[in-house]
């Protein structure tokens, strides 16, 4: 909900865009087949109107190949696991690849074993969590995907930042309407979302943000300076809710597979080393436990209930189920085109040019 | 964190308050080893200091089973399931037996299968959620604990309470430090902490309620009336991620094995009919996937992280780990007696007179 459009944008093509995607990856030594899935999950991102993790982190990404720090043919190895869970070391490389392997692998066994896990290391930043969540949707599966990140939430009562905003995605499916995508930070908000705060004047919510000196940041310079609060704010605002998701996340998809962690991880797109972060992935059959139609149709039925909730005065809106807007927006910029900013066009044009890889839009 | 020490307070010991409890319910007809997992779990949020979850209910399921709409003597049966996933159904019996006994299934299978699920139906209210993931600390293991409740909060931008406040709970060993256990409602605050705001003449925070016209709550009165609002608060909160968590918890406890769900479940202390709730949980067994102890001493080190951060100007204490507190308080309370307030006191010694079952203290 949070995703604005672009103001004065450029419409890309989202097949055009993913085939020049794919190339330049190659042409910085990605293998074909890895380069396909980084440049699906990117443009997936773009297409659902999360521009902060779609194509417009090429350049970020690319300098970390170029750095040496991020190894763009590497390919997930299963080295550990027992039973209804499996252990993938990723060897550095992309984290789009290893995600969409190791959901694909959990979603493959959940077939026999009802519920499967895949935990993940020494991987990278793998773009919008809800991706591989929506993966289990094709085989009328629940999916489930977490990662850790770089440390950019203050802990309730603490001053720096210490964990990331680990994103929790689950997907659902949901008959006619496709599915629920629940696909949230568990910060308040993103550092993106200061940063356009910022640049349109509005004031920042004592919620969003802390200043260096722990109270309430109340410029975008204060607030990257200081360190995003966990969802719910203040301790007052229960944002320790927040902070403990964060940091279950993080138990989950970084200590669990053995990865870095909290204030460890380097930023992801720190060009100093590997970020060495972790994934956690689920997959659930609802028909292990019951009838998988009726289970959709009971899903169909609660989205219909809350549609026709009655709403609240100045409501922009009816009520929606998680994932609504972003699929209403891919469908369109599907058809139609996808909307990206004047900054985010040049990053690509120029990154085309000086790889040789021209960027034909 | 929020749960207050009672004013004027009643000493009571955990032993003989298990006992007293055990009791009371075999005299309305519950089994003995069931009556004891009830009394466990009841006397579990005594100690630690979640007094709306604990014995200071037993007037209510009391009543329950007296207007017969939860069956005191029903056992759980396994019903489904396959590989890895299990399906139970509670007969409409006590939440607090299902649960004990479904979440120690879904340990025992996890020794084989490294991650196990069970999921139940046809079962009612089972207390806090945490105790069931804290069963699997014993086995050095992650657990995870999610139930379905009664429709109090409003979805975001709906005037009307249609999902429950279902927690989410997750429990990770951790050393010498025990566990790290994570237990919360997905609303800001529980109806209990706005009546309590309410005696104490606080006002209350524009993200806690609506009123039922759909504008902020301002009294206790126009809250209680309303409905809570999720984690987060209002839209401009990025109240739609507490939304959201609510209803994934719905999705995976309640439709996944056919219990009723969001506005369809009666009030769990509603005496017009069965509650019908749902559970999920899972066991997650570290040793899997790596070292166990290894696993273990990172958990170790990341609270000790935690506990050394430079913190906030006014910060009431250093930074805390989730269930901290409550740990901390059990183990007091296990000492030297649990404190409980006059009213809880005065509703166990009728209960006790009335039943013939003399409250002891």
């Amino acid at each position: 909900m949070p995703y604005l459009e672009p103001i004065d944008p450029v419409i890309v093509q989202a097949e055009p865009l993913r085939r020049w995607t794919a190339d330049l990856l190659e042409r910085i030594g990605t293998p074909p087949e890895i380069a396909a899935d980084v440049a699906e999950v990117l443009v997936a991102a773009d297409l659902r109107g999360i521009a902060s993790h779609g194509t417009a982190r090429l350049p970020s990404y690319v300098a970390l190949v170029e750095a040496g720090v991020l190894e763009p043919a590497a390919r997930p190895a299963r080295v550990g696991g027992r039973g209804a869970i499996a252990l993938f070391d990723a060897g550095n490389g992309w984290g789009h690849h290893a995600g969409r392997v190791a959901m694909d692998d959990c979603i493959d066994r959940a077939t026999e074993t009802g519920v499967a896990v895949s935990v993940v290391r020494n991987t990278n930043h793998y773009g919008i969590a809800g991706w591989y969540a929506m993966r289990a949707l094709a085989k009328r599966m629940i999916g489930v995907s977490l990662t850790n990140a770089s440390p950019l939430i203050a802990p309730t009562r603490a001053r720096v930042p210490m964990i990331g905003t680990n994103p929790i995605a689950v997907a659902v499916p949901a008959g006619r309407h496709g599915g629920i995508v629940l696909d949230m930070a568990t910060s308040t908000v993103s550092r993106g979302q200061v940063e356009v705060a910022g640049r349109r004047g509005d004031t920042l919510r004592a919620d969003w943000a802390i200043a260096p000196d722990g109270s309430p940041a109340r410029t975008v310079e204060e607030a990257l300076a200081g360190a995003l609060q966990p969802l719910g704010g203040d301790e007052q605002g229960r944002g320790y809710k927040g902070y403990g998701l964060a940091l279950v996340v993080d138990l989950l998809s970084g200590l669990l597979p053995g990865a870095s962690y909290g204030p460890h991880i380097l930023g992801l797109f720190s060009t100093e080393g590997p970020s060495e972060l972790g994934h956690f992935f689920m997959a659930i059959d609802p028909a292990a436990v019951g009838d998988a139609a009726e289970f959709e149709g009971r899903a169909e039925e609660y989205i219909d209930l809350l549609a026709a909730a009655p709403t609240i005065p100045g409501a922009p809106g009816p009520v929606l189920y998680p994932g609504q807007l972003e699929a209403e927006r891919a469908e369109r910029n599907a058809r139609s085109g996808i909307p990206i900013d004047r900054e985010h066009h040049a990053g690509l044009v120029a990154l085309g040019e000086r790889l040789g890889v021209p960027f034909g839009t």
